[in-house]
This record gives structure tokens, sequence and C-alpha cells, in this order.
């Protein structure tokens, strides 16, 4: 039950970091590093030096300390041919095995949710090397969480997973952590923004083209929404957080889903005027025949005593339903790529805490 | 970064526990870790051993295993005379300076918010004896949270705090774990549920002595009500959290404190026909002028855009804003001994895992 003394945790790290991916998460990622280097210093006693960044077509690596935006652009733009930083066609495998044990690896390629590449090769490589993980990607937990898990906790290395799972919400550590003892009887959640912004303005008169083209307006939509309003979004994200905090292995198949696309706007208006709302709901609760957990993503009549009821526009939010602890709801945190960020950087200091599991 | 392969975890390790106070939340602590004793086991790999309970008067203490409810008591009733584990005029302090280290001492005897007696000797005995600390009572942390914090973490000892600031509802651990590396610009909390509770009554359109009575009558209110509706249950709680999340050294006589007994109800029907709702808020927000916090607990208006606006009866929440993951909102959470039992649980479960700081 001895952990460390003031002077044990006052000793400077410094962690190596790769960061595979560098777009809108992967850039948020790296700004907020720098943003806050003086805040990890004197609160956590971390430094992190970012050794690669990889991108589609090769990777910025430097062996001599941190890797600086400089080293990596002139002007803003990637400055590739003849900068000694740039290898190209250099993969995060590759680069991994190079490097000295110890690091951690920043995982934010957009990766395949059936195929869980490239995110899957590379979270694998970082464990067979020795480093750590963290991910803001769905698509390898998606398709091998619980591998991903075995291999990191028989090798006591670090996995975090929050990124992936609603961005700056905290999801995963108030299962394992805020209310470790208390049994998870379910879970129910609103996981994706777009779907629940549409939602709403639908409720309040606007038909489904309107409240999409809104949306996409203002940026909360992608140009093809489809991902997020037929539901797929919401049940990766179910799907992780059941495997990651009720100790299971089911896969995407085992998720029941529908989508919101063919909701009339006047049944979310009348439940409105009922007092009720609509929410495309992810669920985990048990099977009632046999053992076993029940998944599904579905619209879903609440009425205002549910814990989830005001969560409206953008908000995303979680319920835990326990025996012990009675029902513990967590809403807010940005869902905006700097709320992603945060969401690794979070999991990056817990691990580096040794608060991993 | 290397914490404990899964081979490491896995053996069974057994900790030693003191109870002191075997009042309500005493008496739920050790009927939840009888109950959970196989869950704790296989979950955690945890196996606790109630080595000592205290009352007022005496200690119950065995050296032999674990300190059974038949050791202390026949047909309910605690079993004094001629009962070898009983040791009449035996304190805490003394207890513990015969044990061998590396226990943890569970804190649950009511503590004077003055003095911080009992709870701060035998929490203080309780680290210089090498054991580690998990309260649900104020006082001790009112009087002395830095003091006690200090001792801990030089000892590398854990020292939990979950239970004596809102019950089961999580509060610390999120502000250190789950909104790790975020900046807390500031914190609201509705903290105190009978004083939410008679707000909501009186917005209702019942006066005070009626919500009173109603409280009461649902066992809600205390007889005598002044600690909670006068603010200072709520004071104690924002003061503890304020020295536990933004590492300040505050006091009592720091917070501003205003109640809700001479509210007029007719003004929160006012307000609440206005479509806003008036709230017993704890606050912590930066000083406008010069460095250092602001402390207060004052009933505030606030409108259906505020977090914590839907927090009616008897529920709780608290709000944290920060820099990178913008508002993160928890609510929920059981308030009676059972909800504070399962936080004293959960801190344990935390420290034996290594997770305090």
């Amino acid at each position: 039950m001895v952990g460390k003394t003031i002077e044990e945790a006052r000793i400077m790290e410094t962690i190596p970091l790769v960061i595979a991916g560098f777009g809108n998460v992967g850039r948020a990622f790296y700004t907020m590093l720098e943003d806050k280097a003086q805040d990890l210093e004197k609160n956590y006693g971390l430094r992190f030096e970012v050794r690669l960044i990889a991108k589609s077509n090769g990777c910025h690596e430097t062996r001599t300390g941190s890797l600086g935006l400089r080293n990596i652009s002139r002007n803003g733009r990637p400055w590739l041919e003849g900068n000694p930083s740039w290898h190209p066609g250099l993969t995060i495998p590759e680069a991994l095995r190079r490097m000295p044990e110890g690091g951690c690896l920043v995982e934010c390629t957009p990766s395949d949710l059936k195929t869980g590449q490239p995110g899957y090769d590379d979270i694998r490589a970082a464990f067979e090397s020795g480093w750590s993980a963290v991910t803001a990607e769905k698509g390898a937990l998606v398709v091998g969480y619980r591998k991903l898990h075995e291999m990191a906790a028989a090798r006591g290395l670090g996995f975090g997973l929050s990124g992936a799972t609603a961005a700056a919400l905290p999801t995963i550590d108030v299962a394992r952590i805020s209310i470790a003892g208390a049994k998870i009887e379910s879970i129910q959640g609103i996981l994706n923004g777009t779907s629940n912004y549409l939602l709403t303005r639908m409720s309040e008169g606007l038909d489904y083209a309107e409240s999409l083209r809104d949306a996409q307006s203002k940026g909360i939509a992608e140009p093809d929404p489809s991902y997020d309003v037929n539901g797929w979004d919401t049940a990766a994200k179910i799907l992780i957080l059941a495997n990651a905090c009720l100790n299971t292995d089911y896969s995407m198949s085992d998720v029941l889903v529908k989508g919101i696309a063919d909701i009339e706007p006047a049944f979310l208006q009348e439940k409105r005027l009922e007092g009720n709302s609509v929410k495309l709901m992810a669920t985990a609760s048990p099977r009632r025949r046999g053992p076993g957990w029940r998944l599904e993503v579905m619209p879903s009549v609440i009425d205002s005593s549910h814990p989830l009821f005001h969560v409206d526009g953008t908000e995303k939010g979680i319920t835990f339903y326990t025996d012990s602890m009675g029902a513990i709801t967590v809403t807010g945190g940005r869902s905006n790529p700097r709320g992603a960020a945060a969401a690794l950087l979070k999991d990056l200091i817990n691990i580096c805490r040794g608060m991993h599991l």
C-alpha cells in the first residue's frame, strides 16, 4: 500500500512520445503539450519529448531531444525534401522497433472500423516495443480491444482509451476509479453530439434536411453524416465502453443499431409537448435471458426524471447505474479536437503516474 | 511507466482494517465489506480483515484474523463485559501503535468542525503507524487537511476523502484523475441534499416550516437542521474540495457563508415562473483582485443553461470549469450511509491499487 513519497514524485521524468497521425487531433495534442509544458513539469513532474510524428507517407523523426514544429515545417507547411528529420516511407511499427523502451504512443490516425488499421498495428507494435499507448481512434478498439488490453496488462504497460469514447467527457476512468467497488448494473449514454444536435433541432420544429444543413453550416455535422446519424459512431463507443468497463469481448455485430434518419420531426415535437424527449440512447444492460449483456443503440423516449433528459444540442452524457452508489451521471466536456487532445493528455499523465489498470 | 503485470496483480493481498466509529456509516461500511468480499477478491485481488472496531468507550480488537460481528455482539447487541475482544478505554491511537504497518484506518466518527477531534488524532496516528486512512468525516479535514495530506504524502501512504465530500457523488477523483492536465478555472456545486430539497419544495409552493416538516418526516432533514440550512455543511465541503483539488490551505473563516433559512418562498416561486431556479451554490473561483481563490456558499439564481439547473430534491452535483476540457458536471450518487460507505470502499480499493495521489 506504499506509493511514491513526495521526494520520489518530484524527480523529473522525461517521457519520449510518438504521435501517429497529424490531423486535427494530432495537431491539437501537439499544441496542448507545448502550451502546458510548464504546468506538466510543475504539477506532475513530467516532461515530454516528441521524438516522432507519423504521417501517411512517412515519419518525421529525431533521436536528439524533442521534435519541434520548426523541424517539420517552414512557414507552417510540411518541409519534406532535404529535411534531415524526414524519413519517407517509414512506418510506426518500424520506427518503434528502433526506440528504447519506456515511451508512449499517441494514436490519432483515423482508423477503419472493420479492419482497425492502421491503429491496431501501431498499438500492437508499441506494446511489443515496451511502450504504453493512448488512443483517440476507435477502429483498433472496436476490432481488438480485449487482445490489446491483455498485451498491455501482461507487460505492465498503460493503455488509455479516453480520447476514443467521447472526447473530453470522462467515461472509462469514472467506471474504473470513481465508482470502484460498486457493481455496474447498466450503462446508458448519449454519446454522439451530431445526432443529439439534430434531434434537438427537429424537436424545436425544423425538419431533418433543415436541421442537417444547420448542423453542417456550423461544422457540427460532416458533409456525409451517415456514420453519425445511422448510429454507428454511438455503437462503436458503447461497444468500447462495455468491453473496457464490463470486462466483455463483444464486437460490432453484437450491437443492435438503429439510427435517427427516419424519425419524423412531428413525433419529436409531440413527445416534447408531452414533456418527454427523444434521444439516440446507447445502452448496455444485462440480457433478459441467460448471462451476458445486451448492447443497443436506439432512439428512445425518456421523461424528465431520466438523468440524461437535459443533455441537449451537441452535449454528451453517460449514466452508470450501480448497486451501492446509485446512479452516477457525467455530462459535458468539449467534443472538438482540443477536447480529444485533452483526453489523450489526461490518459498520458495518469499512465505516467502509474494509475493505469 | 511500468505498472503491475496481470500476474503481480493477481497475488492476493490481505489488508488489515481499523474502523473508527460504529454508527450508521461504520455499520454500513462493515456490512458492505461482508457483502462484497467475494467480488473484492475476484475483481481486485483484495481481502480485508477488520482487526479493530472503535466506539467512544473502548475498542473491540482481535489479533487473530478478522473481527466478525459475532465477536462484538450477541443478538445484535454489543457484548462488552467478559468478551475477550473488548478493551474498555482503549483508543485508536493507542491501538494503532501496537499494530504492524500496512493497514488502513476507516474513519467514521462524527468529528467536531472546530477541533477536528477525534478524527484528526486518529488519522495522524494512522500515518505515524504506517497506515493509510480513508474518512467519511469532515472535521479533521476542515481543521487540518493540508497537514494530514503532507504527512501521508511524505510517507507514501494513501489518504482518501471521497466519503467526506458528498457521499457517493464522485468529486475529488474526478478532479485529480478524470480531468488531469486540465486547469480548473472554477468549481461550483450543490453539495447539501437537505437544503436543496427544501428549496425545491418551497419553489413548488410550500412555506419554509411546511417544507422542513416534510423533509423531517421523510428522514431527509435532521431534528435540528441548522447545520444544513445555514450553509455550514456546504461550506465545509467546498473548503475540503478547494484544499484538495486546488492545492490551497484555507480554513472555515475564509468561506463566505449565507444559508437559506430567510429566503421567501414567494421569491423562489417567482424565479421558477421566470424559468430560473434558486440553489444553495458553493463556489470556488479566482479572486477578482490578487492571487488566491474566493470561496463562498450563497443562494444563487441560475437559468436553465446552467449545468446544475436540473439538480433538484435531495440530489447533489458538481461542475468543474476547465481550460482544455470545458465544463464537466457530475450528478447523482446515493447520499445515505450506504453511499458514504461505498465512497470509503472506493477510496480503499484505489489506495490498495496504488492509485493514491
